[in-house]
């Protein structure tokens, strides 16, 4: 799909972390970059970085990249669909309807923009924190609209691919109606949960376990850019945060009535809510694509010394079985940890006997 | 503190798995265990297992142990108080007020009564999912009461000790209100979230990452179970949800707004509310007991093929860096994944150039 694409000339219009790291990748594959910052301590660290070098008058890029906040991407692009009258011009926002339709109220040249969203969160932000390999092996989802040519659809997936990327072909609306359900609704509901642990007393908050760390681990985002996204995807979300109150709404009113029904009958609304929530859990993708619970776990007693992982982790390896996941568990006050290994039903005899080999505990 | 306690025979009632846990663990340090279970079966793998033996006429436990459902420990326990009547008796269900309150209503002998919570979930149930050492390096909470005599206290804390946990002391009250906003409101966050994902289109869903994995992890629980947890701590449970719903009000309202009143302003409640999201995710402990967040992230790329995390600890082993945590990160359609390894900040380095060494790309 990108063989149709010769780019030589790219230019990138915001050095934060997502601009930046596009810089590096193309930079470091050859690729002349130009860079433009209204920040430019912003600018000077994209540029000592590698990133790319500051843009001058008589720069013709082929491709344009607007990596600004989602608020500022439709007065962006339209600036730069008069500024480079050839170029192909694409985005990087979480949220795509919105920007493209204010785009196209604000410009004429709104054919030669074809939306991208590289869905690469990290929890750091700014040009110090970009790497080259930011978006490598991550979903770069790409909204093209009817009426981009197919020379400016490829431009963008020929961006995505340089970046590493696995391309996603959506319609605006399909896509933000997907991260308001897979991103922005859960950013959401971690950052309100997490919320209420910052007016809580401390002794409440030391009772907690991996659950919740795993359960407010979103909640550290930027919060300048969340609400951002949250604001330009407003419809979508506001949908979700509807749907979301009537859920808490029902199990308020089950566990209100609870005193004056009886507990069996308070539980049945509650109980409904948990066994929906299985379900939706259980059509999660695992890595391969398909439906997750496939693997099993082995939980490991490890002393918490350096090397410990690594015996475990090469006495897996010499015995032929392929980790698909791990986590480790620690206690308050204790030495050990348990290391939960994940692996395919057929390997979990063979992990097993390994781990017990190599002088290790397997819980149960 | 467990000095104090020369306990050689206990009895648990309710053999699912934290009731059949605990009696392995009993058992496997030399107590004398009997069983009881309404349920037949269930009591039949409990005893094939080696958790204890069938309860005879005869038998005069001086601990009793109620693993039932939180809405049957008051009348569980107020018959066995009855019936073993030098025994101290306690519960493991994750609500304590309620239960020690009704069972003051039905029993005299309410002072031989010491709730506890074994403070060990797993997303799976029953004797046959029991172990040993399920327990162990966990927190036990001991919610004791004016009452209780201090050896009858000091029984549950032989208990909690015998299975390798960290006791900590908490009135039934406190507990909670803690567990509330530390393990029930996550779980039901969790749950609706989850819920959501239940009706969704499999594309929507399709374009979801670690992030969303983790914030619905918890949703995989035991929907009999939680559904009478929160029935069990519905005052407490019922609070934060109204803060919640109040949240999400404010969000919902911000966002509908934002079509007249600007982006800007719109953003005003939202950004606030994100902020504190970061102030409350920050003050969750970490292993050592202290504020998260000490560790830095070094993420590595690596082919996702048996051995190959094996070459990589054992790297980081042999630069005498300790690992605080692992993650994995996966990506649809792609055969390497992102290693996410947490070390304190002086390590970063010895690591960088470990892993380096050994062959493997540091993304950034």
């Amino acid at each position: 799909m990108s063989d149709a694409s010769q780019i030589r000339k790219v230019h990138i219009v915001g050095t934060g972390l997502i601009g930046t790291s596009i810089g590096l990748a193309l930079t470091s594959a050859g690729v002349e970059v130009t860079l433009s910052d209204r920040n430019d301590p912003a600018l000077d660290i994209a540029i000592s970085r590698g990133a790319g070098r500051a843009l001058r008058d008589d720069d013709e890029p082929e491709l344009v990249v607007v990596a600004v906040p989602p608020r500022s991407v439709a007065l962006a692009a339209a600036q730069l669909l008069e500024q480079f009258t050839e170029a192909t011009v694409t985005d990087v926002a979480s949220v795509k309807s919105r920007p493209i339709r204010q785009l196209r109220d604000l410009s004429e040249h709104a054919d030669r923009f074809v939306g991208g969203h590289p869905m690469a969160g990290r929890e750091t932000s700014g040009p110090a924190a970009a790497r080259a390999d930011l978006f490598e092996d991550r979903l770069w989802v790409i909204t093209a609209d009817p009426s981009n040519s197919a020379k400016r659809v490829a431009d963008v997936e020929w961006l995505a691919a340089m970046c590493g990327s696995v391309v996603v072909a959506l319609a605006p609306d399909a896509h933000d109606r997907a991260v308001a359900l897979t991103s922005h609704t859960p950013q959401l509901l971690a950052t309100i949960l997490s919320a209420q642990l910052a007016d809580a007393d401390a002794a409440d908050v030391a009772v907690s376990g991996q659950g919740l760390r795993d359960a407010t681990r979103l909640a550290a985002g930027d919060p300048d850019l969340w609400s951002d996204i949250l604001v330009a995807n407003s419809t979508e979300v506001v949908a979700i945060i509807l749907r979301v109150q009537q859920q808490l709404e029902v199990v308020a009113n089950a566990l209100a009535a609870e005193s004056t029904d009886g507990q069996e009958v308070a539980a049945r609304p509650v109980l409904a809510l948990f066994e929906k929530g299985n379900l939706g859990q259980s059509r999660l993708p695992d890595k391969h694509g398909g439906a997750a619970h496939l693997y099993e776990t082995v939980p490991v007693v490890v002393s918490d010394q350096p090397g410990e992982l690594a015996r475990l982790f090469a006495a897996a390896g010499a015995a032929g079985v392929n980790l698909e996941d791990v986590r480790i568990e620690h206690t308050v006050g204790r030495q050990t940890a348990i290391v939960e290994l994940a692996v395919t039903p057929e390997a979990v005899n063979l992990l097993r006997q390994a781990v017990k080999e190599g002088g290790w505990r397997v819980r149960g």
